[in-house]
């Protein structure tokens, strides 16, 4: 039995970063990280390994980092925890005893029970383990008609990948309107859906997979609520994660609706000493205030590096206990981002708004060559005009552009001094200063508030 | 003679920015621009014609915007300015009575006349104008060893570009230790000077041209302080810009040290009813607190837009009169940008500071292709622990990267504030959520602020 100052539970990207910054600002405290398997994936990468990676060793994330700020690491897997006495039992009948416990679980993907057929061989998910995605790619190269069954960003950037290779068909089914409809009003999703469309994915949106047909246990089909049937070797499921939360439950913390554990301001379970951070705990939304499943990395590690200051006492204030979702990927050459709230999610809260819309290049003068056309949505409070939400369609900038906004939105800046605001322009680099897409989105949302 | 509500002298970014904005504002007033030249260039694209762009056509920026809105436009030169009768006099002799006047004559080339020779024909300078950019596009085409004078960023984009042509030889002098002095330490100076010895300029740092020489009046070389002496058909001088003031000294107004327009935060100068704004006004920096003589395009629309807004009556409060530099270019496939205080303007400020830094690559994994190192350095002062500057060296988002410092800057967000913010990441677009450029440069900064 060995005793521990900090245990953590898990080696994704909020472990590791609690583990690293909580060694950092306390190196005299033992710390601990008990992960399931050896070698790590980084998440988001995962769809990437499929094609312009093309090899999951490519794609690998470990504890080097806290290991080398003197954190320790066991592989091994967590199957008790006492929280009256504080210790964990593992599957290799390992004890060890905390005074402090992270859980960082993580999510996994959400079966779907509810197609017949799902249980086929061939029916496959995106699951955050080196192993099962390392065969994944040997099966998918092999694989030649794919179905991938929901239009999130796992099921889109997968598809996107897929669709590279000349020889394969691939068909990507969402039951909304349009793809990476959480994260993009309807006018982007649709432009969206237009850049899935010109990679040559088969695009069937406002769609249900039906059934899942096989032959001998295998995939051979899937049928459509349109009443279409797709010929497929291999399905790929990506309807959402779940929080990894079976352990925390039998421990007997308690869970919220999402079954992500509940924690506070501070990461903080109800059960003194023990915390949970990422995937497997519960986020409120920023702006909507509600809780919410958002399951981003960024937003895990961004709440990790606050939990490691504050492992063993308050060091870094945090006057807001919401999570800030800023989402960004890239389909085919066009770029998509979003931040806080935009327009469905705005109106599900109850929250009013105004949209503030500017077009234009990311370079100027729009003649000089690889110009990508660019468009900012911005979403603002109509009464202290605070900037709430943004949307970006465009070309490379497009993910620390949106960084901006994020920043706009967790500082309160209100479209007046957005307007005001000095931006860093440069022909190669950004559209003109006379048309910053930021600040003419401003305007635009200006000149509405005052109709 | 004719009576506007506002008259703007000047069509660059600053008069057309002021005029669209104060127009939209004040839309039943009459607002009249009268500006030299019929054609206009967009200021920090005029490098970029030489090679990228190909033609000055392609580099084209008029007053369409104001005229779309309701704005008048005039070709001509105001030659007096009576501040009694609030009259104007242009050189076609045409009399025109404001109620407002707006000063955006922009900036001028600052001769060398303190070098023998300036004078010689094939020295050149980048002056704003349609018709002498046009005639030396022909000119430059046609020399084969150019020598440019001065590593600012004109001089070093105008020697990056004339490089892309095999068949001439491009010589780069700048007294300085290193180019781009001005906007970034000393570090990353020398990096902007590797990048810009990569494109095959011959680049000679330290060192001042002593001697222009010709024979039949046409430039045949340059001596320089080194001792030796390099063979040249064309000499560009870009050795800094000076406020174009010569009309509203004239007229009366004063000007600071630097001979700009003095003005106060809402852009008025010490006359009632005359305002300045863009090159020709005064700049006072935004965390040094003293009068500087920034030039850019992006602070004089800034600053266009606050006056636009203000023109009859202060409805867009502003609480400071700094003018925040925010600086990017792009060197070869480098791009740099620097924001607000770095460390050699902190030093001469008198300003307190510590450097947070940290680098790593602009995608994740690295192992994607096309991916580019980035390194940030962010200036920290040591008792608030506000950020107030920046520097980024990377690949294509580096000129909206910077504009998250900026912003970050502008509402004095500290170190600790943004280890805490939540960033967008994805694979193809930004670095890692675990290593997050910014906030790792702001961990550094702390780290190095506890010691």
């Amino acid at each position: 039995m060995k005793n521990y100052d900090v245990i953590i539970i898990g080696g994704g990207p909020s472990g590791i970063i609690a583990g690293v910054t909580g060694k950092k600002q306390n190196p005299e405290k033992s710390f601990l990280m008990i992960k399931e398997e050896a070698k790590g994936l980084i998440p988001c990468g995962i769809p990437y390994i499929f094609h312009d990676l093309g090899e999951v060793g490519k794609n690998m994330m470990g504890p080097k980092p806290f290991i080398d700020a003197g954190g320790e690491v066991v592989v091994d897997q967590v199957i008790a925890i006492d929280l009256e006495t504080k210790t964990l039992t593992t599957m290799n009948n390992r004890k060890f005893i905390y005074q402090k416990l992270v859980f960082a679980t993580g999510s996994i993907p959400i079966v779907p029970t509810f197609i017949p057929g799902y249980e086929l061989d061939g029916v496959e998910y995106i699951i955050k383990s080196y192993d099962y995605i390392e065969k994944l790619k040997t099966r998918t190269d092999a694989a030649k008609n794919i179905v991938v069954i929901g239009g999130g960003f796992i099921g889109v950037e997968m598809a996107e990948q897929l669709s590279k290779f000349e020889d394969k068909v691939v068909t990507l089914v969402e039951m909304e309107k349009c793809c990476l409809f959480r994260a993009f009003s309807k006018d982007i999703a649709e432009k969206a859906d237009e850049a899935i469309r010109e990679t040559g994915i088969i695009l069937k949106t406002g769609c249900k997979v039906t059934e899942i047909i096989g032959k001998d246990n295998k995939v051979t089909a899937v049928k459509l609520s349109d009443g279409s049937v797709t010929i497929a070797d291999m399905v790929i499921t990506s309807i959402g994660y779940k929080p990894n939360t079976g352990l925390a439950k039998t421990a007997g913390l308690p869970l919220n609706e999402h079954n992500a554990i509940i924690i506070d301001r501070y990461m903080r379970t109800p059960q003194m000493d023990v915390f949970a951070v990422g995937d497997c705990s519960q986020k409120t939304g920023f702006i909507t205030g509600r809780t919410d499943n958002i399951m981003l990395a960024s937003t895990a590690t961004a709440e990790a590096r606050i939990l490691g200051y504050n492992l063993f006492s308050i060091t870094l204030l945090r006057n807001f206990a919401g999570t800030l979702s800023v989402f960004s990927t890239k389909i085919g050459k066009v770029a998509f981002a979003s931040a806080g709230a935009i327009e469905q999610s705005a109106q599900q809260a109850g929250i009013g708004y105004v949209i503030g819309r500017f077009e234009d290049v990311d370079k100027h003068p729009g003649t000089l060559q690889d110009t990508s056309k660019m468009l900012v949505k911005l979403t603002v409070s109509p009464e202290n005009r605070a900037i709430i939400g943004g949307e970006i369609v465009g070309g490379c900038s497009t993910g620390e552009m949106i960084n901006v906004i994020a920043l706009a939105i967790q500082k309160n800046v209100t479209v007046f001094e957005f307007i005001a605001f000095q931006v860093g322009t440069h022909p190669l680099l950004t559209t003109a200063p006379t048309k910053s897409l930021l600040i003419k989105a401003a305007e635009n949302a200006i000149a509405k508030l005052r109709k």
